[in-house]
């Protein structure tokens, strides 16, 4: 049988990730042993997420070290199985890495249902980035309809999602992106009431407050940083801000940070500030997962996928992440199916 | 009858209070019109949520100008009443400012219960702060059995209430207050598991550390600033941090907010941070106050009062409230019931 490529962590990062931060190398394959099985992945995700385990500094999730396998989340092909979870020929969804090859005893893994297709899905719309959108928009969010949410990183796969869903809800939704296309995709495609264009905008401040006239009672904050600031200067009564992502700072370690609240408006505007770790709703995931595929059937619900080919691929797209180059859930195709 | 002592202001106030901001004026006695009444004050309070209202600046509540009669709740009988809300020997509890005789159609009044004993309580802990600290705590804190609940400005009439609401639900409290006597009085009257002297302390951060080991669950703040910023480096997981007041703050507008709020934490640690305006609670004051009755009559919940003896001596009092002064809910005297 071939070796098993990988993508692994070539040194610390600092700043913004590049290609050159890891490497790829060849393994010998690995063999299974009791009660595990060997998967051949197919897509791996490119996930900003992961910045926070690049730089040796501890936070939620250890430190990833220089020679370790980059973190990604994957699906695979069960190729062999002795007594583990899943049997051969399952599709399974998982955190495996960015590698052909990997043996699992199959923790936190799941098999994905024949109807989440393409497969690519089971961890995007219908994965983690789904999931995030899902309870972060819907539990901590809460829109009512009538009401106006607010997202930042409107195109990206979390933002696009928690946004539609709003929609879904009744609200009214403006989204946040960089560029034109992104945001003729929000009005377009997606429906969205407003699109602001933030890096076309001369004064973000002033496009927050056009196209949400009554104040914004959901903010989805993706970014973090400067829009975040401004974005707080708009919200309505008892407005909630959901603290999602904070992509605009996760390469500033190190430095002070952007973007922090004034907890003084908190008061008189009765807002409401919350983070959340998605899997807190881990069992809640099947749920939500058969609530989204009617609604994605339905044509209610769309996504975006940018897949790159080939797992040599992946360093490229993750330091693409950053620059706001992708449109679209971030893949890498490892392998085919058949 | 006699003429109308009142406390005007007397400059738009700049930083910390002064009494020279203020002044007594004597007024003519008013007269009552249809459907009004003539309530002479007994009670007022001296509260630090009138701060925002003196620097001319538009906040929740339009500003006050010199000349106008200083804000403040107030606890009064009712002497004339010309078909009024009220009947003549009522004693009612609204914000009828410091002044002795005020004329009113009694909106946003109450007439208070036979059981409010002393009659200040009912613009104590049966008033504004206790409801406060009774929403503030319960409703927006939601401390459980067993979480480690930290309060700032524990000593006050909100904090000393907070605090022990918390412990009545089961929490263990920590208090941070200024000064030995305030801390022995939550250590040992209020039974609190612990008290920082954040003016004695070396490091308020080991304190907190020292005080509350497995984190803070619940962080009740009513001074935001350094203090806020230190404690939220002590939040556990899933940790609420309940945005009551900011009275370090209050003197510093047009300078930059100390206190602001990194909101990084909040995703890996899931905190939440809310603000809320007491008033929005109003329809279940009535229900919280028989609540409290409860606990207080049992002596499972305290609370002190610091009395000055003359409407003259507000001026004082109010500016005492900024420098840490008084210890219990500041009040002046303006008359005897009988």
């Amino acid at each position: 049988m071939s070796d098993n490529c990988c993508i692994v962590l070539d040194r610390l990062v600092e700043g913004a990730p590049r290609p050159e931060d890891f490497r790829l190398e060849r393994r010998p394959l690995p063999e299974p042993g009791a009660g595990e099985m060997l998967v051949r992945n197919l897509f791996a995700s490119v996930d900003p997420g992961s910045r926070g385990r690049l730089s040796g500094r501890a936070s939620y999730a250890p430190p990833l070290r220089p020679g370790q396998v980059m973190e990604a989340q994957t699906v695979g092909l069960v190729v062999q199985s002795d007594g583990g979870r899943f049997a051969e020929g399952d599709l399974v969804a998982g955190a495996l890495g960015l590698r052909e090859f990997a043996v699992t005893k199959g923790r936190g893994m799941r098999r994905i249902a024949d109807w989440e297709q393409p497969i690519s899905t089971a961890i995007g719309i219908y994965g983690t980035p789904g999931m995030t959108a899902y309870f972060g928009m819907l539990d901590v969010g809460q829109p009512e309809p009538g009401q106006t949410v607010l997202v930042s990183a409107a195109a990206g796969t979390v933002g696009s999602a928690a946004g539609q869903l709003a929609a879904l809800r009744g609200a009214r939704v403006v989204g946040i992106a960089g560029g034109a296309e992104k945001c003729r995709y929000l009005r377009e495609a997606l429906g969205f009431a407003g699109a602001i264009d933030y890096k076309a905008a001369d004064d973000l401040a002033d496009a927050i407050g056009e196209t949400c006239p009554d104040g914004v009672d959901v903010y989805f904050d993706n970014v973090g940083g400067v829009i975040l600031q401004t974005a707080l200067g708009h919200m309505a009564d008892g407005g909630r801000i959901v603290i999602c992502g904070q992509i605009s700072q996760y390469n500033r370690e190190g430095t002070a940070p952007e973007g922090l609240v004034d907890p003084h408006p908190f008061i008189y505007r009765r807002l409401r500030m919350q983070g959340f770790v998605v899997f807190d709703y881990a069992d809640r995931f099947e749920a939500a997962r058969r609530e989204m595929r009617g609604w994605i059937e339905a044509g209610r619900l769309q996504f975006r996928e940018h897949v790159l080919d080939g797992l040599e691929r992946a360093p490229e797209a993750y330091s693409g992440l950053f620059q706001g180059e992708n449109f679209g859930r971030g893949l890498v195709r490892i392998g085919e199916l058949a």
